[in-house]
């Protein structure tokens, strides 16, 4: 591609909005133009990258025996009331009418309906499994779309789902979709993780996050040092820390009027952090049982959601009680509430459970107890994993301990169950010939959020250093004074011609800039190899080669060039 | 592909809904289905060819120069108002609001975003021409999609719009996009013509369309026996049938009480049909100065709508006078109006101009003038091109006589002159630093509406009878009872392997039903060569290679069969 052919937009200053390298990167190389919030216009040179990933991902699943579809965009509101998710998607969901006044959605996902295609199209296990795919745009009315393309309003998706007439089948699909998703993120050339996760709302039974490792990541994995397990931090399961030990002092009641956080308390009366627990009070599920439950995590430990939400008795989405509504509940404020004497239901980490000699609140404004241990001074509650694990935690495998990284969420596999096929009536007759809903999986990749996270991951201060699958260019070519010197324009045409019949694809900068500009903005849009021609090079016979990634500049003779190029790109 | 491994869901009954053979083909063998009115989902096999249709469409954009980029779906409004749109577009332009009650539309087509980008991005005759492209989902919400792909709501368009410095730079890239559009429909295989076509509601100045012929276009097209003069009937310049002769014969005046039609009064009166003249009242572009027009063409022509709606003072869209308002203004009825005596503004046809001794209604009920001339009886009025060319008109080329044909609309490309870039501000630096309006052109083709326009082209009663280059699949394997005997499992994997190997395109039928089952589902998708293997054929060492365009069936070897499987194909 010649520059004067395509529009090589590069800015040099950074949009202000932008707050994440990525959002960044991708407008001041001309990837990429905001047409409103979180819709994006894809400029030649990032259309480029987004059909390299949307390729692979393509071929990817076709290997893993998925076969392509194309669903429309726009879906009739009935399938979504079929499944009860019309009401349940809320204002995420962007609905419209049509000229007659029916009701449609722009589709944010797909369950519905592949499922009813599935339900009119098999009618026998002979027919399963099947596995359908398709690359489409989604719509998502994000409350608050922001990071450019990593968190747009459209986006591109890739979509499987796949049917089964049981349990077996489903898990050798997930095994095969499991390593497929390792094949695209290796094939990009990306540092990743598969990790354990939640099923969250989308329901199901197991599921799998592909994080691509970056600091900039919202999401934080934990991963064994010794073994290849990894989970999202949301759902990585946190062990006890020690066993409990004998109570080596009398439980006493202190005044701690200035301590109303575990901050205070520890800076105040000398007390070990590892040695204090906080409550927190959270609504219940059903307010006719209980109106509150107490939840309590070691004073150096942070409450994990999810996992609170999946006690029994807590209402979900969690829920905490305001100041007035504990307050009147026990009688003191939340600076100064513990297990003894509490009157509510109440649920313990599993490293509360194994402190002795603890200090916490009184239930008493102003008050706290030291010394506490559990069955002497009061019954062992109930026991549950309520909190995030931290790196040193013993990995719940048995083997190592957890390391904390932070990672970018490019793709979710879940296994389905029967939610989508009960709800749809999506039956086939078994082996037997009896009627059986169809066990489902489903398996999404972000097309225009991998291209976003690849940035994140590989860059530096002058731009992006794409990894060589999802270059938009794999060499360019700056030819100094090429409008001035026949010489230098003769030999980059001539590089140019060669090397594009050899298959690879060139940036060929034929603008009329200077040779420091063409190289800044080479630099930004991430061109792996970069091909110096100017006359001095040409006496001597001697060009530079420079590799984006590293630095170098090799000093090439002229007539290995090509040949050199080929060969670093291989 | 296995076919146990895809959804090769044919069926034998052609559903009721659907009324035009791409349709009921499309359904019939498992290429669509539809989720609502307008909308299909592409089951694999559909995809397969959408996808080869895209892929040629987007080789020769590029071959042409035009670059790839792509802009959402969804557009906010505002862009829309800026060129007056938002109100032209009316009900077939959806829209939808979103979370924050913000107006935005679904893209019906991208003239608004991509002229909003190129003002931002190019501020210089230097980096002109360039010329932008998309492959990208478009909905239209038609007021009575039908016809299945061919005039769906959501359909896949590519879309390209190029911008010039000047008239010279856009008729370069117009005949360059022509000469690609040419080629597209060249390498599908599909027998085509570009016309020339009106300019319609999209404004400019050139267009023409390209057709793909068939006997169930919606478009009949002109064209020249002797050049290669083609136009859409709509616009295709109809010349003056002969010369007008002397009078021979005095006006008179006739009772024709039931004579209200020209078939009648030819019946009835025994006068020649091509020397009869109908009458036409439309309502006038400006009241104040005429409330009505009066058109003439002769007895056996079509008014063309959209000619006389290029008449001065004519009303557009075009609006016929209701009986009454006739009645009002001209005291007779529409069967018995004429040029003797009219009241009105009279613009005739052409080929009545040329008429002698002709007949009309005398603009009193019941009564006719026969042997009417010009100039004698009445004087002559303004003459025009209002009507439809017929086959044996001479070409207005100069050479040949009109043929008519019907074709299907596939692309059209348009000079779009200013008209966008003045309403949007869209300007750059000329040569001489002043600032000018982008002169554009923008040229569309309907992928999905290709795939149709293809069967209706290439079929037969047995189903879709595929171009080698954009069939799902290039050839079938239909090994005959497969699951009890080992030979004939063996000799179709192996071929399956080999073709496979050598980059062709393969359905292995390996579903356990009758032949005959999978011959007919072969033939309904419409796959070119079909390899049969039984063992009859194993043991004499010869097997059976059928054409599916021909039907022929060859006899070849065994050990043959690969090589001439790709001989065939190349």
């Amino acid at each position: 591609m010649r520059t004067s052919q395509t529009l090589i937009s590069t800015l040099k200053e950074t949009p202000a909005d932008a707050e994440v390298i990525s959002h960044k990167m991708m407008l001041r190389a001309g990837m990429i133009r905001r047409l409103a919030a979180g819709l994006y216009t894809y400029l030649p040179t990032g259309l480029r990258v987004l059909r390299k990933v949307e390729a692979i991902v393509r071929e990817e699943m076709n290997r893993a025996g998925a076969v392509e579809t194309l669903m429309p965009v726009v879906q009739p509101a009935d399938l979504w009331q079929e499944t009860g998710r019309w009401d349940d998607m809320g204002a995420e969901m962007a609905r419209l009418q049509d000229r007659h006044n029916r009701d449609f959605v722009l589709g944010p996902t797909h369950e519905e309906v592949i499922t009813d295609i599935v339900r009119n199209e098999v009618k026998s296990y002979k027919q399963l499994p099947l596995n359908l795919y398709q690359i489409q745009t989604k719509f998502r009315d994000e409350r608050r779309p922001r990071f450019g393309v990593m968190r747009s309003r459209e986006f591109l998706m890739k979509d499987a789902y796949s049917f089964h007439i049981d349990q077996e089948s489903m898990d050798e699909t997930y095994d095969t979709m499991y390593a497929a998703y390792c094949r695209v993120l290796e094939r990009m050339g990306l540092a990743f993780r598969p990790v354990l996760a939640d099923t969250g709302a989308i329901g199901g039974d197991k599921s799998h996050e592909f994080q691509v490792l970056a600091q900039s990541g919202e999401d934080a994995i934990a991963y064994s040092t010794e073994s290849d397990y990894a989970a999202n931090i949301e759902k990585a399961e946190a062990l006890a820390i020690g066993v409990r030990g004998e109570a080596t002092a009398e439980m006493t009641l202190v005044e701690t009027p200035n301590a109303k956080t575990i901050a205070e308390l520890v800076e105040q009366h000398g007390i070990a952090i590892e040695k204090t627990v906080k409550t927190l009070i959270v609504k219940a599920s059903d307010a006719s049982e209980h109106e509150l439950v107490a939840l309590m995590i070691r004073g150096d430990h942070e409450l994990n959601e999810i996992k609170a939400e999946k006690v029994a008795d807590v209402a979900a989405p969690l829920t905490f009680a305001t100041e007035e509504e504990i307050n009147a509940a026990i009688g003191a404020g939340p600076g100064s509430l513990g297990p003894v004497g509490l009157k509510l239901k109440l649920v313990i980490d599993r490293s509360v459970a194994t402190l002795n000699d603890f200090g916490a609140g009184a239930n008493i404004d102003g008050k706290h107890h030291f010394n506490i241990n559990w069955e002497r001074d009061v019954a062992l509650p109930e026991v549950a994993d309520l909190r995030n694990v931290i790196a040193g935690d013993a990995s719940p495998c048995g083997n190592g301990i957890l390391e904390i990284a932070r990672g970018i969420e490019v793709g979710h596999i879940f296994q389905l169950g029967t939610k989508y096929s009960e709800a749809m009536g999506a039956n086939v007759l078994d082996q037997n010939g009896k009627a059986k809903p169809l066990t489902m999986g489903c398996y999404g990749i972000g097309v225009s959020r991998l291209v976003a996270a690849a940035i994140e991951q590989n860059h530096d201060d002058r731009g992006i250093i794409w990894p060589a699958a999802i270059a938009p260019f794999q060499v360019s070519i700056v030819p100094m004074n090429m409008h001035k010197s026949e010489r230098v324009k003769a030999l980059a045409e001539k590089f140019y011609t060669e090397l594009t019949a050899a298959g690879i694809e060139v940036l060929f900068d034929d603008r009329k800039e200077r040779p420091g500009v063409m190289f800044a903005d080479h630099e930004l849009i991430g061109i792996p190899y970069n091909i110096v021609i100017g006359d001095r090079g040409i006496d001597a016979g001697v060009l530079e080669l420079k590799s984006r990634a590293s630095g170098d500049k090799s000093e090439v003779a002229v007539d290995d060039m090509v040949a050199q190029v080929i060969a670093a790109l291989a």
